[in-house]
This record gives structure tokens, C-alpha cells and sequence, in this order.
């Protein structure tokens, strides 16, 4: 299942940003899959299903509660906070940009979007929904849902996949073009600082982008081992290893540890960091990314040239309507 | 504290609906108070501090949470659901139109929006922050916040009173005018259905509008008792004593089972119904209603006719912008 990334791209950033065609901006639109092709009119009905608490057993928890359109796309939490205030096992990915990972979830155990978008409303410490079923009836009982779901896929469309397909649709559309750093690979060379810069070139000289590389910065779907290195002094404050990572679905022993390389778009807006949330900071989550998958000691003028590209990051957010979602018809849902 | 309300326009109004000035369309703007005048600014930055779930003790609950801005103004549950998951004691009233009640809550302990929003941040059931104190430094941590701030007060301007007070312009903005009721009593006849008419005329015939009166149809700020007729059967399916309303907050015996009256707009949004959200269905609502206020059995027929008419109070909500919520700048809040 592992797309391990070949190295010469990577090798090739060492050393010198003058490699500028390595360094991609943000494409403005994603790709969608065939049998998804997206309109205004699914796009509005996704916004809706993904925004709506009443896809969760106690009308509470939407899609957004845990991955936040009004922030940086997750909820600033180490662990996120499902039905009945239960806590998930990992710290939310962000859902701006998420159309750019080649695979979903923090162990990539999803394939798709629309794949995604179907789990967390049936895990039962997220939304709690006892199955898709009880998804679908409760939207049917919806006067407003049949009618926008009929307007996107004909009559009695009420589905899973067409629920799952909308959602899906509307998060391709949550993408941050225009960082800073955008700007300054697109041309504009005083979009990011001197010391911005300096950063810049390091990520690449320490080889950073070997794994977070590609415009999303995010590996494209790759996997990697996290921690490489041992250090017990890390593992005793923030016990990464005790989550197992892709070896938790796959249970192979080879698997273990390994986990999705997430974006680093907008990173400095989703602290804490990491698949368990357990660093606050991220001029930490800099220092322990380099002593652990690199084996280096970052000086303190080095942690903060990158923490200020990583600022760098944070893309132009689109202007979004907010959805009105479609009434409980005098009576209650749930 | 009673404005306990006159009975003649009440009385005025029952027997026929050709006494159209007694049916007032609801207004497009809310009236202000003089020490918190509106701007765009203001009203900004007070829809940021309502949708932002950082102003709750676990980052997780929202103004909106359980006044849905994008539902019908509230969380269609029986209790609100808070930090921790735990349950408040009372239904959720919405947040539409509530810029024309003359207090707040369901005892009416608020005298303003302003004096509302500052509540539930700090009950432990609620938003479950400390105390303000807790509050404003942590929105002195968002930098945005800052500068919002600053646009609006002035240089370090972060203060309960200020958040209040933008919260309170932003929900002043939350109206919904132009429903069929309004449309038909501003002259066009054929908004509402003649099904829709013989209801209003039903409701007027009754006396309903003796305290559902006012363009909001909530009695501008009366409070009246319920339920007026004891009736051991609706009692032990509903338990509506259980909560002694006004008392709770007086102490009184004379305020016992005394509520402020709620709006009957958008009533067909807001299921479940009362100040226990203990009637699922609007129907119920409207026959329980008659039953303990006015000791009326309905037919089935007048039922129909009455909650069609209240589908006729809901408004045309306004297009809003999805507030960007300032970042955390590469740090955890909370």
C-alpha cells in the first residue's frame, strides 16, 4: 500500500532554492474523480450535509465541530471531541486542502474523500450515528434535503454515496491559494521575508521536503515512519509510538509507525501537532520533527527561519456563504 | 419585575381579523441601545466571538452551537447540550429575532442581548469558561482578535464589555422578515392560504395573540404563568412544573411557573417545544397550549388550521458570510 517516495526529487532540493521548478504554488482547483464530477448545486448540498449537526446522534457534532471551515480547518484540539464528549484517538487533519491528499485519514485508510467523508458519522465516539440508515432516514424526514438532493441527483436520491459524493464535492472546493509563499515561486520575491527565506532554503537543505514535497506539501499520498530515530526523552513527553499508526488497520508489523505525511498548508493556524496532538507549538513540532526523522539539533535562529516560512503557509481562505440548512418541519429529529 | 400586560388590545384583537392594525409585520431593523450603537466593524466582530468555539472551556462549544444561526436560531433539542456534553435545564430559545425581546431567557433574567451573551460563556453546564477574566485572555492571545478589537474600541479594548457588546450588535442583525404572515398583513392577500387565514382568525378568536402579541408575537417582554390550568395528564407526560421559571432566579412563590413569552416565529423551526422541549411536534404544542392556557380542547381541524398559520411566521433568513475566526498562531489555545 505504500507509494514510497523516490528520492531523487527530493535529493535534487537539497542544497539550493534555485531548483525553482521543485517548489510548486498551489493549484487552484483539485482534481476530481470521475464518477464525482462536480456542480454549484452539489457543491451547496455538501456545504450543507457538512455543516449540519443533526447528522450525528445527538444533533451536536457536525463535520465542521472537529474540522472547522471557520479556522484552520480542524478544531485546535489534541484530540477531537465526538457525541457525549468523547475523545477520538487522533488530532483532526485539516480539512482546507485535504482535496490534495491522495489518501484520507492520519493511517491513509480511506482512498478518497468521499470515502472519508462516510466514516466519522458512524464512528461511535465522532458523530455516533448507528449506521448510514439511520443517516439517510433521518435526511429523508428533511423536507429541505429531499428537495436539494432531488436538484443534484433526481428523485429519491437520499443516499449514502450521493450524501458521501456532495460532501466530498464541497471539500474540493476548500482550498488556500495565494500564501506568501505562493506568491514568491509564482514571482512576486518580496512576498516572503529575508528570514522567510533563509527558512526556506533550510526546510530544503535539511531535506524536509523529501517527504512534506508537492504544492501540498504533503507527500502526495506517500507514507512515512514517524518517529525514524529513537529518543527517549521525546517519547516519554509525547508518546508518539504508542499509536501504531497504519499497523492499527493493517496489523502488520511492517506498517507500524507509519502514518500519511500531512500538509504543511496553514500549519501554523492547526496547533497542536502531530498524529496525538502533544505538541503545542510549533517551534517545538520544528524541533522534534528534525531531531527525530533527521537526527538533528536545530539551532534556535534555524526553529525560527522555519517557523517563519512555515508562516509563510498560510494561504488566502475563500470567502464562503453560509449554508441555511434545511428546517426540522415542526417536529424534532432526533 | 412584571410587566404583567394589559388586556385590552388583547381583547381588542379577539373576534375577527379585520382589526388589521392589530397585526404588525416585523420590523427589518432592531432598535439599539444608545450605549451601543452599530457598525459594520462591531457587527463583525461580535458574529466571530458568537460562531467561535474558543470561547468554551474545551474549544468545542460555540454561541451557535446551540443557537444555530444556520438552523432555525437554536439546536431543535429538549436541553442544550454543553462542554462535557452536559445538559442545560432548558430548551435553547433562538437567537432569530431575539433582538425583540425586552429580556432574556426563559425567566427573563437578562435585561438586554448585551446582558445575555455574557452567561452562558461562564455556566459550567454551558460554555464552561471560569470567569471572564479567563475569557479576555485568552482572546488577548488571538492576535486577530487584537486587531478586531482595536477597529471597534480602540487600543487594548479586550473586555467582557466589549464582547458582549459586539456579540449583542451581531445578534440585532439576526431578523427575519418577509414571512408569509408579514407579506399578507403589508397587503397581499394571497400569501397566506385560506387554511392559513382561518388559522390566524383562530388564533385571534382564542386570544393566543393576548400574549403571543407584538410584531414578534412574544408579549414585548410580559411574562405570563404556565401552565394557567393544572392537568394531571399532560403534567405527568410533561412534567412542566418541574421547573418553577421565574422562581428559580426569585426565590418568590408569587413568580412560580412564570415564563418570559417566547416568539412564534419560526416556530416550525424550533421543535422540540417549551421551556423543556418536551412536545416533539408542533401540533402537540398548539393542542397543549390551548388545553393549559385557555382550558380549549381543539379539533383536529383547528389544530391543523392554527399550525398552519404558525408555518406562516417563518421568515426569509438573511444571506451571511461565513466569519474567517482569527488564527491561533502556531499555539494551542487552550
Amino acid at each position: 500500500m505504500f507509494k514510497l517516495r523516490s528520492l531523487v526529487t527530493a535529493l535534487a532540493l537539497v542544497g539550493s532554492i534555485s531548483v525553482a521548478s521543485a517548489w510548486e504554488a498551489l493549484p487552484t482547483q483539485a482534481p476530481e474523480p470521475a464518477d464525482n464530477s462536480s456542480s454549484p448545486e452539489k457543491i451547496e448540498l455538501g456545504k450543507m450535509l457538512y455543516h449540519d449537526p443533526r447528522l450525528s446522534s445527538t444533533g451536536t457534532v457536525s463535520c465542521a465541530s472537529c474540522h472547522n471551515t471557520m479556522l484552520g480547518g480542524e478544531d485546535n484540539r489534541s484530540f477531537s471531541m465526538g457525541v457525549g464528549a468523547q475523545l477520538g484517538g487522533r488530532s483532526a487533519p485539516t480539512v482546507w486542502n485535504s482535496a490534495f491528499n491522495k489518501v484520507q485519514f492520519w493511517d491513509g485508510r480511506a482512498a478518497s474523500l468521499e470515502e472519508q467523508a462516510a466514516g466519522p458519522v458512524t464512528s461511535p465516539v465522532e458523530m455516533g450515528m448507528k449506521n448510514w440508515d439511520e443517516v439517510t432516514t433521518r435526511l429523508k424526514g428533511i423536507k429541505g434535503y429531499e428537495v436539494a438532493f432531488k436538484e443534484v441527483y433526481g428523485e429519491n436520491s437520499i443516499t449514502k454515496e450521493n450524501a458521501t459524493k456532495a460532501i466530498a464535492a464541497y471539500e474540493r472546493t476548500l482550498i488556500t491559494p495565494n500564501s506568501p509563499y505562493d506568491k514568491f515561486v509564482t514571482g512576486d520575491k518580496s512576498a516572503l521575508s529575508a528570514q522567510q527565506i533563509r527558512g526556506m532554503e533550510k526546510v530544503a537543505e535539511l531535506g524536509c521536503t523529501s517527504c512534506h514535497s508537492g504544492a501540498a506539501f504533503n507527500g502526495a499520498g506517500t507514507f512515512q515512519k514517524f518517529p525514524v530515530n529513537a529518543d527517549g526523552f521525546l517519547e516519554a513527553k509525547y508518546h508518539f509510538t504508542k499509536d501504531k499508526g497504519v499497523a492499527e488497520v493493517s496489523k502488520k508489523s511492517q506498517d507500524e509507525h507509519f502514518f500519511k505525511v500531512p500538509t504543511l498548508r496553514n500549519i501554523a493556524l492547526t496547533a497542536p501537532y502531530f498524529h496525538n496532538g502533544s505538541v503545542a507549538t510549533l517551534d517545538e513540532a520544528v524541533k522534534v520533527m528534525a531531531k527525530l526523522q533527521l537526527n538533528k539539533e536545530l539551532s534556535k535562529e534555524e526553529t525560527a527561519d522555519i517557523v517563519a516560512f512555515l508562516n509563510g503557509l498560510t494561504g488566502e481562505f475563500p470567502k464562503q456563504t453560509m449554508p441555511r440548512l434545511p428546517e426540522t418541519s415542526g417536529k424534532t429529529t432526533n
